[in-house]
C-alpha cells in the first residue's frame, strides 16, 4: 500500500466556477473524490490539500515527509511560475512528484511557460483537464510499484 | 447603489511612516476613511482590506465575488511585480478593477516596471499619491454607472 | 488661478471615428470643451493643443514655459513610444505633467509598453477613456494647490 | 470505434539500446504492441509510424487526414525543437494530438525546453517513460469519447 | 547594549535534515542558541524568528521597528529571489541588515544568482555554512559599535 | 473605378541621385508617372504624395479616408522603422495597404529589419526596385477587384 | 527565352484544403498552371517542384544549376525559418531568386518573422496570396530581361 | 575656401535656459556667432540651422548638397537616438560630418547611448560643452584641407 | 586496425564548384580518396558518406554502431546549426567524433557560430580547408591508438 | 598551524585615500597587519600580497601551491569582473579561497554584479569594509580546522 | 601652468605601421612631440606614457595623482572595452580626463562599442585620427582654465 | 625554411599538474620540444613563448613581426575570452595564426564559448589535447608551403 498526496495551489478552490472555458466545470472536491476512489481501487490511499497560501503548501510538503507519503501529485497553479520556496520544500523532502496542469500553459501568457518545478519533477502532464490528475495518479502508482 | 472594494497589499500598513518622501504622510486609515466618505457621498458603499499576505488578498478577492462587489480598487504594492496568484484571482472572479500606485513606479527600480495586473486591469493610475485612490474611485463610479 | 495646458499627440484628431472600440466615441473637441469647463469651475484656465507633428508639440511645450503654464496634461499618442525630443522639451521647461492614455497600453502591442515620458511624469493615468483626462485635470488642480 | 495514430520521430528506433539511463530499456516495437493492445481493449484501433525523416512524418500526418485518424499521439524526438514543418502539418490537418516525451526535457539541455508543438497540442506528457504513451492513449480515448 | 534580530526564511526549519551536503547537519535551533550566546557574551541580546510565510517575515520586520531592533541578520532562503515585499519591509523600517546564505548561491541554479535584498543590504555573507551566521553577528556588533 | 494613393516617405525625393547602387537611377517623378499610367490603363486613378515629414504623411492618410481612397501603396522609407504614428494613422482609417521597399532591407543594417507597418499591411514587397511599385499596384488592383 | 523554376516547400501540397482562411482556396496545381501559362505568354518556360523534404529541395536547386535555370521563385514554407541547408544550396548555385509567402508572416507567430533566405534573396513578396507568385514571376521576367 | 554647415536639432534653441547644469549657459546664437568667426578667421564660411522638426533638418541636409557644402557639423539632439531619416539624408548626400554632443551622453539614460549617426560619422565629440563645437569645426577645417 | 567513417552533410557534394573562395577547389571525391589512402597507410579503413538528407546521415550513424565503426569524422555543413536529430544520433551510438569545418565559421554569419555538435564532440577543427580533414583523421588515429 | 595568503588586486594599494566614502579610511598595510596578528593569535601564519598586475596575482597563486598555502583570502578588485586567468589559476592550484569585497558590489554599477570567482569560491563576504577581511580569516581558520 | 598627462594603451606603439588605413601613418612619437609643443605654446607641460600593460597604466595614473597632474588625455586602446582596473584607477585619483580614439569605434566590431571609461570621462573624441589628440588637449587646456 | 612561433597564455605553465583530467599530463616543455622537433624535421624552426602576462604576449607578437615570423600557433588560455589587446596585436602585425585549445571549450562554462581571436584566425583546433598543437603545426607548415 502506497500513500499519495494531491496538492493544489492558489485559486484551484474556484474550480468549476472560474473561467470554465479554460479549467472545465468539475469542482475540486469532485476531482479529489474521484482520485481517492482511484487510489483505493488499487489498494492505496490518497490525501488531498488545497491552499491559496504558499507557506501552507510548503509546510504540507514538510509534513508529508514525516507522514511517509510516497509520491506527490501537485498542481501548483500560479506558484508554478513564482515559488522557489515550494521547489525547495519538494527538494528538501526528496519525495518524487508529478506536476499537473489542467490547461496547456504553453498556449497561454509567456510568463506561464516557465516552471520552477518541472526540471525537478518526475514528470509533467498538462492540458488534459481533470483527466490529467487521473493520469498522474496512474503514473504515480506505476512508478511506486516499480521501485 | 454600487459596492466597491479597496485592496491594499504588503507594507501599505506602514503608510505615513515608511519612506514619506516616496509615499506621503497620510496613514492608510485616513485614506480609507476619505474614500468611504467619497463613496457614500455618491450613494455607494466601499469596503477596504489591507494584508501583507498574498493568500489573504487572493481569498478576499474570492469573497468579493460572493458578496457582489461591483468594482475593485487595488494597490497591490510589491505583489504587483510578483503575484500571478493575485492576477489569477482577479481573472477568476471577473470583477473589473483599477490598479493604483502611490509612487511613480517607472521612476524607480527596473523590477518595478513590470506588473502582472496592468494588462488585465480596466485602468492604471500611478504617481499621484493618496489622490490617486480618490481618482480611481471617481473612475470606478463613472464606469459602474455607464454599464 | 492656475493655467493648464492639454496636449494631444498624433491621430488623436481622429477621436470618435478611429477604432471606437479602443478609443471611445467622443470627439477631441468635446473632450477639450468638457475639460475647459472643469477648469473654469475651479477658477482656472485650460488651453488645448493637438498636433500630428512632433515639432509642433515640442514648440508648444517651449511656449508654455514663456506663457507661465503651471501644469501640462499630455496624451502623447504614438509619440509616447518614439519621441525623446518631447521628453527633452518637457524636461527642458521643467513644468510638471501627467501622462494620459485613453486605452490601456499594457493590453496592446509590446512596443506600446515602453514610454519615454512616464519616468519623468508626475503621474500616469491610462485605460479609463475620456474620463482619464478629467481625472488628470482633477489631480493637476490638486497638485497645483498643494504647492 | 476511434482511429489513433502513434508517431515517433528521429532516433526513437534506437529505444532500448540508446542511453537507457535516459530512455529506458523497452524497444519501440514493444511499446507499440502494448499500445495497440490497449486501444483494441477499448474497441479502437491504433497504427504506429516511426521515421528519422521529417518529410515522412509530415506526409504521414497528411495521410492521417485522408484516412480519418481521430487523434494523434506524437513523440517528435529532436523535431520537437526544430521542425516548424511538422507543426504546420498538424495544424494543416487539424487533428487533435498529444505530445509525449519519454524523458523530462526540462531537466536536460536548454535547447530542449522549447517546443514548436506544445502550444498547439491538446496536452503534453513528459518524463514518465513508456508509461507516458499509455497515459496519452488513455487521455486520447477519453477526449475522443467526450466529443 | 544592542538588540539583534535573526530572521530565517522558508524551509530553513528543515536544517539538519534537508540536503545536508548543501546545508550542513546543524539544526536551526542549535544555530540560534549559538548566536544568542555569542550576542550575550558581548552584552547584547538576539531574538530569532523563522517562518515559511512571507507575510510573517514582513510583519516581524515591521514589529522590529517598534521594538527598537538595531540590526537584522537575515537568511531569506527562497524569498531572496522572489520577495519584493520583504525588500520593501526592510526599506520601510530602515533597519540595517546583513544577508546570509548557508550555501554559495552562485554555484547553484542561475535563478538563485539574483537577490532582491543584496543591493540594499549592508553586507552579504554566503557559502560559509552556519559559521556565516556567527560572522554576520560579529559584523553587526562591530557596525553597531561604530555608529 | 478604384482610387489608389501612392505614399513615399523621407529621402525618397532624392531617388535617382541618392546611392544609386542601392536605389536605382529612376527619379520618383518618373516612377509616379509610370504608376499613374498603369492605374489609368485599368480604368483607375492614382494619386501620389511624398514627404519628409511624418505628420504630413499621417495627415495625408487621414485625408485619404475622407476622399474615399480604396487602397494605399506606401514606401515609408526610414519611417518604416520608427513611426508608430504612421501605423496608427493607417489603422485609424482602416484602408488596406501594401508596404513597398526598393531595396532588400534584410540585407542591410539590423535596425532596418523591424517594421512598424508589416504586420498590419496586406502585403509586403521588397528588393525589386521601382518594379516593386508596379507589382504592388498590380496586386492592389487585383485585391480591389476581388472585394 | 529564360528558364524559371518555381519551388514550393513543405505542406504547400495541402494548398486549397489547409487553413483556407490563411492560405486561400486555390490548389498548388492550379497556381503552377497559371504561372506556366504566364511564363509561356512571355516566351519563357517555367518548371515547378514541390517537396516536403528539405534534401529534395536542396538537390532540385543543385540540378537547377546544371540545367541552366535563370531564376528561381521559392516559397520555402516552414523551411524559411529553419533551413540553412537551403540557403547554402541557393548561395552555392548562385542563381538569383525571389522569396514568396502566401500569408503575411509578420502577422503570425514570432518564430515566422525570421528568414534564413531573405537577406540573400533578390526580393521578397508576402501576404498577397497566389497573386504573389504571379508578381514574383513578373519581377523575375523583368529582372532577367534587364541583365 | 570651404563651406561648413552647423546643424542643431530639437530643443537646442533652449540652450542657455534649459537644464544649465547639463548644457551650459551659452545661447545657441552665441555659439553660432563664435563658430562663424572661427570659420571666417580661416577664410571659410559657416552657415547654421536649428530646427525642432526632423523633416526640416532632413531637407536642410538635402539642400546642403545642392549648395556645395563641404562638411557638416551636427548636434542632432534627441534625433541622435530616434531618426533614421536623418541618417539616410546624410548618407544620401554623402557629405562628411562630425557628430557633436554638449553633454556626455554615456553618463545619462541608457537610451541615449545608442546613436543612429555615429557609425557613419567621420568623428564624434561629446561632453565638452560649447567648446565641442569649436573643436569639431577645427577638425572639419583640418580634414577639409587634407583632401 | 580501426574503422573510420567520414560523414559530410548538405551541399558538400558541390565542393570544388560552390563558392571556391570559401570552400576551396578540391572535390569531395578527391578529399575522400586522400583520406582513404591516409587511413590505409596506417593500416586502417575509412568509409565515407555524403548526404543532403538529415535522416540519411542519422541512419548512417545508427548503422555505424552496428558495423563497429571506431571513430567518426563529420563535417555536418548546415546541419551543424540546425540538427538536434544528428546530435541525438551521435549521442545515441556513443561513437567518439571530431567535427570538421572547411571554412572558419566564426568569420561568417552569426547563426553559424552556434553548433549543436561541438559540446559533445571530442574535438573541433575549422578553417583549414581540406587539410582539416586530414588533421582530423590524424587525430582520430592518434586517439584510437591511445585507448 | 595553517598558512594563509591574503591577496589584493588592482587599486587596493590606494586604500585609505581612494574614494573613502566607498572604501573606508584604513590603509591596506594597516589591514594586513591586523590580519597577520589575528592569524598569529590562533597559532597560524598569514602572508599578504597586493598587485595591480593580473599576471603577478596569477603567479602568486601558482607559488602558493608550491609553498603549501592552506587557504587564500582574495579581494580581486576590478579583476573580479574581468579575469578568467585568475579563476583558472585558483582552479589550477585547487586551494580553497574566500572572495572578499570591501564595498557592496550589488549596490554599484551592473558590470560589478558578475564575478568570475564566486561560483568556485568557498564563500563570499562583501560590503562590510575592512571587517570583512577579519571575518574571512575567521572563517578560513574555522574551515581549516574542520578538515 | 597646468600639467597634462597623455596616456596610450596597448598596441599604440605600433602607430604608423599597424593597419594604417584605420590608424593613419603618424608614429606615436610624432604625435607626442606635437602635443608637447602644443602644451608648451600655451605655457603648460605635457608628459606622455605608452604601455601594453594594464598595470603600468594603472600605476602611471596612481603616480599622476602624487605628481599633481591636472588633466589626463587617454587613448586606452583595447583596454577601453576590457579594463575595469583602469576605470577604477581614474576614479580613484579623481583627475578629470578625456577619452580619445583615433578610429571611429562605432564603425567597427560591436565589442568596441562599449567603453568602461566613457561614462566617467569629461568628454570623448573619436574618429578624427591624430588630430583628435590635439583637440583633446585644446579642450583640456580650455577646461583647466575655466576652473 | 619557415619560422614558426608557438605562444601559450596564462596558467599553461602549470600543464601536467593542473586539472589533468581536463588538460592531460604532458608538461609544456615536453610539448614544445616535440613541436620543435616536428618543425625541424620539415626544415623549419619553431620558437616558443609562454607568459601569464597579457602585455608580454602582446609584445612577443610585436617582435614576431620584426623577426620575420611566418606563422603563429597560439593557445591563448584564458585570454581567449578577455583580451582584445591580443587580438589587436595579431591584427596589427598581420601574421597568420591558428588558435589551439587543449580542451573542448564548448563543453565548459558558457563564458569560454566566446573567443576574441577565432574570427580573425586562419583556423581553430580544440579538444584534442597536446596532439592539437602538432596538428596546428602540421597545418601551418601546409599553409606556409601553399603561399
Amino acid at each position: 500500500m502506497a500513500k499519495f498526496l494531491l496538492l493544489n495551489g492558489p485559486n484551484l478552490n474556484l474550480l468549476g466556477t472560474r473561467e470554465p472555458q479554460i479549467y472545465g466545470s468539475q469542482t475540486l472536491a469532485q476531482i479529489c473524490d474521484t482520485l481517492r476512489e482511484q487510489a483505493k481501487a488499487h489498494g492505496h490511499v490518497l490525501e488531498d490539500f488545497q491552499s491559496n497560501a504558499e507557506h501552507e503548501l510548503v509546510e504540507r510538503v514538510h509534513r508529508a515527509s514525516r507522514e511517509g507519503i510516497d509520491f506527490i501529485l501537485i498542481n501548483p497553479g500560479a506558484f508554478t511560475h513564482t515559488s522557489i520556496a515550494l521547489r525547495d520544500a519538494l527538494l528538501g523532502v526528496a519525495i518524487p512528484f508529478i506536476e499537473v496542469h489542467l490547461s496547456n500553459v504553453h498556449a497561454r501568457e509567456p510568463f506561464r511557460h516557465k516552471s520552477y518545478l518541472s526540471d525537478v519533477a518526475r514528470g509533467v502532464i498538462m492540458g488534459l483537464g481533470p483527466k490529467g490528475y487521473a493520469l498522474a495518479l496512474d503514473a504515480a502508482i506505476h512508478l511506486t510499484q516499480k521501485n
